[in-house]
């Protein structure tokens, strides 16, 4: 398949539905009114205490290139009655609104905005399938990355997938993601060049194999490089494998550095503790281990309980593909939708569950740091022009509990959003990655350790102003009397037999 | 980063210690041996009595793409003290070798080589990290979807993930896959345009948003379309989803044909026998009910026990994560390597658990196909030579537990394997999807029906001839004669304290 369009776009990366929309808003005239959306997730990943936001370089790409090409637009034409109009209009459709987004590396929480799209009703509304496919995988990635790095430490941590990975993208994207959240190196060669992260790996059992003996195998990798690290337990960790090693590198002398010895199997717990006697007997004290197997934060966080002595960590399945939960579910929903008269008008998404009702209006987030501890009390949620930043004092309440609450004092409130888009154009400079790893850094010291723990943290608190509540209850109670005026007059209908 | 490398290529898309071992190979003179690699899984996914093999169109595309290019010999060049002429040679480096594979659509089995590829040792290392990335996938989500669609019966099944999938890749690969196991269409239209897979999708509760009501929505999106699937379950489904839906379709009247509605939310046993009846009722027999929301094999299997009045699935975020399983664990074993005297050797990957010893050898893959049921006895593995078709008995007996034996008698040996590259020239002609849909219904008619159930499905054997079975048992003992003897000698020249 490869090839066979010259000008293949990602623009029809994008359900079909979002397409069958814009069309009845074109047709109906009223695709350009401008709409606000917000991207958010209503439940915490791995019921960890934060998230790490991931996506946004991609997400940058992807609409700066938005744009149908002729073969896109030769395809539309093929599955649909679209009239001719609608698909030139198509044709000549980039990004003209604005978009805001968290920064990659900053800790966020459930029901919170992550990106918030003004734009043109078609443009916004044919961005949500791409934008939640690219937020909801990297920010879950980067949040169990975070969960795992946070078990090992100041330990190394390497990200070892890209076999196991779901296709391509997620081999590439998912380690970046990895990178973000503090792991120090892919195995990924091309994500090493693509991105600039640290690629590392040495050999594999197969070598063993080819060389049938791992003196020959451990020699002849260690005659070709001077960084050596042996894996040691294809036939007898103990016995054969680390004795061997040792022995080579005694050969070898300064030719090669001993850099480390690898462990993929057994018990990982035992095999280190009597390995590193070994290697400190023979004098490699500065000679590390290296453990890899379907690893993750329960059997990091067991096996140092256990005094494992390893001191550098291959993880591949359990972060790239987040094997415990492969999904978050982000969602994108619409927070307010220009009128008739060219006035906007907030709209609500009502639910039976009171946690899936969305919040309405056009928003901003806020953290709100208290001055004296550095730590934060909460993330704030405000409509487009309060400033919490000049308030003395703010009461901090459960958008659901209300009886929740609490009053602020002596505190800053920090945006959390940055304008990427407006007007259409990139006002972002895309931070390095290093800036993204200081980032979380940065975000993670200002939470008490009480959300950080891996097991039940405490909530974190994301309020809603009250300005932003009340909106929103008046919201509801205005939908819910609507709903009720409907259904009254379908049933006096109905009992009039209409 | 895009647009980073003009010349970027996938050739880098493979793990680091694949390139240095590449590189041990190449300075020891040895990279050109003729080696054997077998890519197989140990375990059946979601304990499934088979799996469909998918991702063969993929791997051929980056067999045939395979080329380093100048950014990425460059960046190899920076990150390791590789020798000039290594890089030199890797630049010219092509696939020169053969490789066979099963079809996609087949159907096959923990243990059995699913590709083979005999190559010179550098080219087939250098392969191991994508084409394990690519079947692993692809393979995982076409089981998955095959155990769903089984549950569907004759009733359309769609493909609705991409948001919630792990990157771009894994969304269009992921609904490829899902279409060859017998998924009728896909949300998403980049799939629809490379694939030829038929996209499907109306409209989402946003359009339900925009307009504020149901009435005013469906009227305009019936205005723009001929095919009208109404989403019914915004406000209040029974109340006034269906019966507003109805009344759009009785005032469109000819104008639109009112395919169904779509139930996204709530208890979807209930509301869809009240909705039919309410459909039934207006005299819209034929308009379907479509449902969608986190739905997989067991919520399908349940509510059409509970009399579920369904009649389109739309599946997302639990097929096209593979939700319960989200990685196949296939790996890639050395099986032969050339000697210094250039012969062919056999090798093996020996390991505590039984299960996991490899299978030395180069060796085919045979179905054995009862002549007088049409129905397969197993699949059986043999040395390359051995010719099952023109034998009149076979003895098949587990591998492991070599008590569970039986003789076949008039069977037809049909091999599995098709050939894919014979030195190096692509000598396959990908099939049509809609070939490999029906390759799979062939294979799975070849099944007895207790290798299909979805809970605890007979496990199908996959055996070894008798002389593939001794090949592996000599050559552990051989192995273990080795390792013994190097043990004993280590042993030896500890206690003089050397």
């Amino acid at each position: 398949m490869n090839g066979q369009f010259a000008d293949d776009s990602l623009s029809l990366h994008t359900d079909l539905y979002q397409i069958n929309m814009a069309y009845t808003y074109w047709k109906d005239g009223i695709h350009e009114r401008n709409a606000i959306f917000d991207l958010y997730f209503r439940k915490m990943p791995f019921d960890n205490g934060y998230a790490v936001f991931a996506g946004l370089e991609r997400m940058v790409d992807y609409i700066e290139q938005f744009q149908f090409t002729d073969s896109d637009i030769e395809y539309l034409h093929t599955i649909g009655s679209y009239d001719k109009d609608f698909l030139k209009y198509l044709k000549h459709l980039r990004f003209s609104g604005n978009l805001r987004s968290m920064k990659e590396g900053e800790v966020v929480f459930a029901n919170e905005p992550l990106v918030r799209v003004e734009a043109p009703l078609i443009e916004a509304q044919l961005f949500e399938t791409a934008l939640l496919n690219i937020i909801n995988f990297q920010t879950l990635i980067a949040t169990k990355a975070a969960r795992i790095k946070a078990v090992c430490g100041d330990d190394v941590v390497m990200e070892f997938g890209t076999r196991r990975a779901q296709e391509m993208d997620a081999a590439i994207w998912g380690t970046r993601a990895a990178y973000i959240a503090g792991f120090h190196a892919t195995s990924n060669v091309r994500a090493g060049k693509l991105f600039g992260i640290p690629p590392a790996g040495t050999h594999a059992h197969s070598m063993v194999q080819a060389y049938k003996d791992e003196y020959a195998a451990f020699r002849k990798y260690a005659e070709a490089h001077k960084d050596c690290v042996f894996l040691v337990d294809t036939y007898d960790t103990l016995k054969s494998g680390v004795p061997i090693a040792i022995q080579v590198a005694k050969e070898m002398g300064s030719r090669i550095r001993f850099v480390g010895i690898r462990l993929d199997s057994g018990d990982l717990a035992y095999l280190s503790k009597e390995a590193r006697k070994q290697l400190d007997e023979a004098g490699f004290h500065d000679t590390k281990i290296i453990a890899s197997g379907d690893l993750d934060e329960y059997t990091i966080f067991n096996l140092k309980a256990q005094g494992a002595q390893i001191d550098m960590w291959g993880i591949g399945t359990k972060v790239i593909t987040a094997f415990d939960q492969p999904a978050l579910g982000a969602v994108y929903k619409l927070a307010a939708i220009e009128n008739e008269h060219a006035k906007m008008e907030d709209t609500i998404k009502i639910s039976g569950n009171p946690e899936k009702v969305s919040t309405p209006g056009k928003k901003r987030v806020y953290r709100i740091v208290n001055r004296t501890s550095g730590k934060s009390e909460g993330d704030y949620i405000v409509l487009e022009g309060e400033q919490p930043q000049e308030q003395q004092k703010i009461k901090m309440f459960h958008p659901v509990h209300t009886y929740i609450s609490k009053f602020v004092t002596n505190f800053e409130a920090r945006e959390l959003h940055e304008d990427i888009f407006v007007n259409g154009e990139l006002v972002y400079e895309v931070p390095v990655l290093s800036d993204m790893r200081w980032q979380l850094q940065e975000s993670l010291d200002c939470l008490w350790d009480e959300y950080k723990r891996m097991l039940n943290p405490e909530a974190y608190p994301v309020d809603l102003s009250e300005t932003c509540w009340n909106n929103k209850m008046e919201l509801i109670k205005e939908v819910k009397e609507k709903t009720e005026k409907r259904l009254n007059e379908w049933n006096a209908r109905e009992e009039k037999g209409e």
